[in-house]
């Protein structure tokens, strides 16, 4: 039996937001009749990376000074563009996960020496690196292969095995602080300006959609060159904090065939105003978020959720330096952030 | 009394790592005869701001479009320096302050799907934005006036109350996430190397130490222009993870002189190789960390602590863009994250 | 203007359930036209307590060896009945409130040894003593006096100020852990019993209510006695993680009236089906949970909130030991936690 | 190879005090040269429980309504003895444990209301339920059998498996929910008073020292009976607070001899003023935490740590009803909470 309808992964399902979807996913009911697409099948080995045996930075590998200096020409007017949302009480939070911040005191202590200084700090609490915007590390996606529940047989990006890299305190290896800085030529594709209209949940962005999107914006496929960083407005993010729960269940987003050609093209990162970049449900409802496995585990690229476009798209600004940082971590799945874009 | 040997107190210095130094304290066993320097008397208001009455934002004000082409011209071997620090188990953490990282299963999920996704999350929980590598912001440091206690007189950056500001889950007003992206000039001044020596606890540097060493590193005072930032190496940070307890325990840094030094040119951001970047214990022993006040609070200048200039030095960087964006955690006092600096 | 409609405020009606009442809540709109009544005016001070100067431990100081003896005669066929909640996902958060239970690793460390020993820890995070089945300490509750936001004049049991009991890392005085365990008679009120139906939003139970339910369960007002405990059924936690919402945007509950009567018959503790014991909104909407300030702020007399009868109820048990050791975390506000009652 | 120095070990390791211990801990170096004692070797089931498949309550089904009568009869002056410690900063928290309380706001919130109410919360965040005074459940202890990294033979009380048990937010069994109060007779065994001394680390206590203890407090070993709790009294915990890490890296204790004694003779319960009750390092170095395993895992019976008997011990008191409810936190592994001798 293929799926388990167990409270695991009733809550995973939560924790993406699929709490509704669950019917949508039972492969008898849906799926098609033909044995599934080998695409989704984990059947052959996806190492060792491009990028070497051990390599845990994946297509960060691709930011090299030249790629820097190459960016930097796309800086023009000189301004900034923040494209991460503020963490904050009420924002859409996927299943169980929690974000606190609390203030110890008021203040947090003080008045200390003949200045009386006095001063506050925060506690934070909760999934950050996976709340809110996030980019996703290599440790965040895996495939069970074998048998369920061996952890010598769940495998990451360039190979690792769970046994190899689980650990109670933070990944012993793919942790995000093997990342490198990405800053690199960031491209954002309109797809909500093609069709005039905010995309609908469990629509697919194609590649054919991708290159209409370019031409209307003046921009060519090669364009987007080996390293580079895309990112798809989908109009989804209207609904942030508007309405979460209709946020949460679903989305618009690419699928296998955009990931292909991402995969194909060697970029490094991709990101969406939604919170998994990936169209949900997958029109194949047997997959389980199947491109996260495709960029993350399969060809080490990176994917970036729940950002914001309004300013670049108010300003018609499709081409910019793309600056991300990931929060050094150690062992963590991702990072929080606020991504720029400079032109 | 001006001194207060409560519980609190001694948390707060142990917090910023005085617990040793209680003794050096006491101002009638140290401090000069004369009356306290009318500089750390909190008489006078500091606001409105030079941005204006209500400015939350403080120095990134400086980040215009041209700071910013400003900045880029400093691009030019597309080479990136990290100069935050990882956050690990092990590090420096000041008093009681804790910092954890679990990861909740293993994996946290699945599999899930005929294609036998499974995933991890992580679970942060500590003084994040104060802990390792840590970007200050306005509402980390204030000044008590008028009667200890009340909340109406203790004032931070433009003159904001603590009774205006305080809030449980996030201050109210002077978060972080009001912080502009600092993308400027970076300046790295090497006083350990001027002195051919890690410096000593409690060592000031002087303006007279950074006229010497910019000279040394081949370069002007005038170069360092409004809006830019500035970054001192000390060597202190070599104790980071091999001597904690010596590490946190004081540290040398800059002091009043240079403060008002970074004031008056109109500077964005001081760092250092240390946890608070001032000169601990200060000079005048009565000051509880002056330089935080005069900066931060007084004149709304950031500060940088933690940084590590290893890779810079090697390479005899001196002047780079130095790009650092705030976590933007809605109502934080600090923000966590790797600065870099581009060459 | 006696209310500002500030985040904060929002915030903390939100936290106990308030959120859909901010409209009740405004004095000029429904409050009586006469004076507020003057047990509610802060003015009389209240200290220090029956129990002296400095006294921290309140009603648990009822807590004597003839009063265990008292009540372990009571104990009659050696059943025990469990009267907290579980801890769990789902149970109602008020406001913004949050509870996480994540199990570090799966496990959290092992094989080790020859005889391969593994583990599980878990990691808990939030305002745990002041979620789910909690009992309410003396730091909970104060009354600002003078200005708002003088921390001198923020008044607590026994008088203790905000400016001596606060500190961000658990409270100087007035910690949960200064309290006695409670091991006394207890008194199970049906009022839901008596009415033949779960009790209403913003219904009072009277003094005459609970003479009338004793008398139904065959009991006399005065079997109560000096440092008894007595427990209210409402009906209300029939809504516990069946209507979140409902349970807590209001509640019907106790009163100042029965409030007095609890101190004046000396009472320890107070207890209900519900989440803060007392009703509301108060008939008197210009006060804000006037019960609390009346038996924890200025009686010194615990409360004990989200508790379940249906077990008790069942047998018609309506006298036993009551039994709760607060979980000694220093410096807490409440404690969670599992009382039960031995018959 | 027996043993994997890996970090994860290490810190598993380090995580029970054993950080010191590594070198004892080679077999190669210092274990007999026979093969290892058959009694570690997890070969053969020890399921289904006593209480039959599916149990999940294990000793704790001792605890009926006549035990509770029985123990309510060594009540006889009412006198209540805390056996639990405070939770506070400065506890020994073994390894990479971390414990914090903060209170949010100084205060949280208010004033609110004409009576102008103020209150506090506090944040717990940590390993509570696994720090401090604590009681183990069933999910903390396990063993894998067959291949490292299979969790469908890592093996719980009653045979169940990690595969069964895992969540990444709470065990889906052997949660310490699932455990029934316990009210029952309780023993102190006082084997410092009988050694007149501090027992050593490393130091094992023997069946025979229990019977010499209990003739000495003019006991008599069939005055323990099936479901009563037996507590240790080493002197270890004189330690607390004094030397943390003396206190955590090693201890005296019971070791199998006498936990097979507990198991035979079917008690509920073990405790001790120690961090882990049984002896560190084991008389066989090869061997990793054996007496939990042979307790928890093998015979469903708790284990109580970090208790402090010094009031019981100064009024000679040995027995008593012993009352301990864990904190019902779904999916939990362990307890916090204090523990009380009624005599």
């Amino acid at each position: 039996m293929p799926f388990d309808e167990s409270a695991s992964r009733r809550r995973f399902l939560g924790t993406l937001g699929l709490g509704g979807l669950l019917t949508a996913w039972k492969p008898h009911a849906q799926a098609p009749a033909q044995p599934p697409a080998p695409a989704a099948a984990p059947a052959t080995p996806w190492w060792p990376s491009r990028w070497g045996q051990g390599d845990q930075a994946g297509a960060s590998n691709w930011i090299t000074p030249d790629k820097v200096l190459d960016a930097a020409k796309l800086i023009r007017d000189g301004k900034i563009y923040r494209l991460g949302r503020t963490y904050e009480a009420g924002m859409p939070l996927f299943g169980t996960r929690t974000f606190s911040v609390t203030i110890p005191g008021g203040p947090t202590g003080g008045p200390f020496g003949s200045n009386k200084l006095v001063y506050h700090d925060e506690f934070v609490a909760g999934q950050l690196g996976q709340v809110g915007t996030q980019f996703d590390g290599f440790g965040h996606i895996g495939i069970q292969r074998g048998r369920d529940g061996d952890r010598n047989e769940m495998r990451y990006y360039n190979g690792f095995t769970e046994q190899e890299i689980a650990s109670s305190e933070g990944l012993l290896k793919l942790g995000i602080e093997q990342v490198k800085p990405i800053v690199t030529r960031g491209h954002l594709v309109d797809v909500a300006g093609l069709k005039g209209r905010t995309l609908t949940a469990g629509e697919e962005i194609t590649v054919a959609d991708i290159r209409a999107a370019l031409s209307r914006q003046g921009l060519r496929e090669a364009d987007i060159r080996e390293g580079d960083a895309i990112l798809f407005h989908t109009g989804w993010g209207q609904l942030w904090m508007k309405d979460n729960a209709k946020y949460s269940a679903s989305e618009p987003g690419i699928g296998l065939e955009v990931a292909r050609w991402v995969a194909e093209r060697g970029l490094c990162l991709t990101g969406a105003d939604s919170w998994s970049v990936e169209v949900v449900p997958n029109p194949d409802p047997s997959l389980a978020y199947p491109v996260h496995a495709e960029l993350l585990t399969k060809h080490g690229i990176f994917n970036h959720e729940n950002l914001i476009f309004d300013a670049l798209l108010a300003e018609r600004k499709y081409q910019f330096m793309y600056v991300f940082v990931p929060v050094p971590i150690k062992g963590a799945t991702g990072s929080p952030g606020c991504p720029i874009a400079i032109t």
